[in-house]
C-alpha cells in the first residue's frame, strides 16, 4: 500500500505545514471549508491500534496545538475533528488521518454540513484530476504560508 | 453552566460503563446506531483546551480503549470518532464530549449517515421529553449489560 498512498509521497514532508514528533499537519488538497487540515502520522500507519501509548499522546497533543494554531490563523470560534476508520466508517485513504476543520458561524448552507461534503468528495480519490482539489500552485502557496506562521509562533 | 449540565447529573457515574483516570464513557442516550457512546471527562469541562497534557493523553488513551470495546461487542469492522467544540462547529453540550460510533457495512441508507443524523437530533436538548430516547429501563439495562461486559476484560 505504501508505493500508492497519498500521504507516503516523497514530497509529503516538504507539504506539510507542521511536524511534531513523528506526526505531520497538511492542508487538505481539497478543503471543505478554508483551513481544512489533516494530522497524520508521518509513516505509513493504517490503524489507531497500532500506535504505542506515547504515540497517542502525541498523535493528539499535536493536533490540538494545530487546531489552536488554525482556528486562530482562520479567525475561527469552533471546530469539528473527525476520525474515520474502516471502509464502512468512510475511510477513503488507509493512512490514519484526522480531519479537523475550523467553523464559523453561518460557514455552510442550512441543512448542509461538511460531513455530507466529505462523504460526496471521497467517492472520487484523493488525486484524482476529476475532482475538485486545489492547483498544484495554490496548494503549495497555502502550505508555504502556513508553514511560515506555524514557525512564527 | 454545572447545575443544568445533564453530563454533571449526580447519576452520570452510575450510567457510566467505565471509567479511567477522570473520564466516563456513558452510552448515548439517543444513540444513532447500536452502541454509540460518549467519552467526557468527569468534571465539568467545556474545551479540549481546559485540558492538560495529561489529560489529553488519559482522554484519548481511554477513549482507543472503549472503541476497541464497543467494535468488539458490537461486532463492527470500522468507527467513527467526532468531537464538535463551539456553536459554530454543532456542539450542543457545554461539556467536552467525543461520539464513538461503531459501524458496519449498509448501517445507514444510502445518502444518510450519522453525521446528518446527529445535526437532525441535536435541535432537541438532550434529555427533552419529545426526542427519541431510550426509556430508562432500556438506557439502564443497556448500561449495566456494558459494564459487566466491560469488568470482564
Amino acid at each position: 500500500m505504501e508505493t500508492t498512498c497519498p500521504f507516503c509521497k516523497d514530497n509529503i514532508n516538504t507539504a506539510a505545514f507542521a511536524e511534531e514528533n513523528g506526526f505531520l499537519a497538511i492542508y487538505n488538497h481539497s478543503p471543505i471549508l478554508p483551513g481544512h487540515s489533516l494530522v497524520i502520522p508521518s509513516k505509513h500507519i493504517s490503524s489507531l491500534f497500532d500506535l504505542s501509548e506515547d504515540e497517542i499522546s502525541a498523535f493528539f497533543s499535536f493536533a490540538r496545538k494545530v487546531t489552536s494554531f488554525l482556528t486562530k490563523h482562520y479567525k475561527s470560534d469552533a471546530y469539528d475533528w473527525s476520525l474515520q476508520e474502516g471502509e464502512s466508517a468512510g475511510q477513503s485513504v488507509d493512512h490514519l488521518h484526522l480531519h479537523i476543520i475550523p467553523r464559523n458561524p453561518g460557514d455552510l448552507p442550512d441543512g448542509e454540513d461538511w460531513y455530507v461534503k466529505l462523504e460526496e468528495q471521497r467517492k472520487q480519490k484523493i488525486d484524482e484530476p476529476g475532482r475538485a482539489i486545489l492547483s498544484e500552485l495554490e496548494y503549495n502557496n497555502i502550505s508555504q504560508m502556513l508553514k511560515e506562521k506555524w514557525a512564527e509562533q
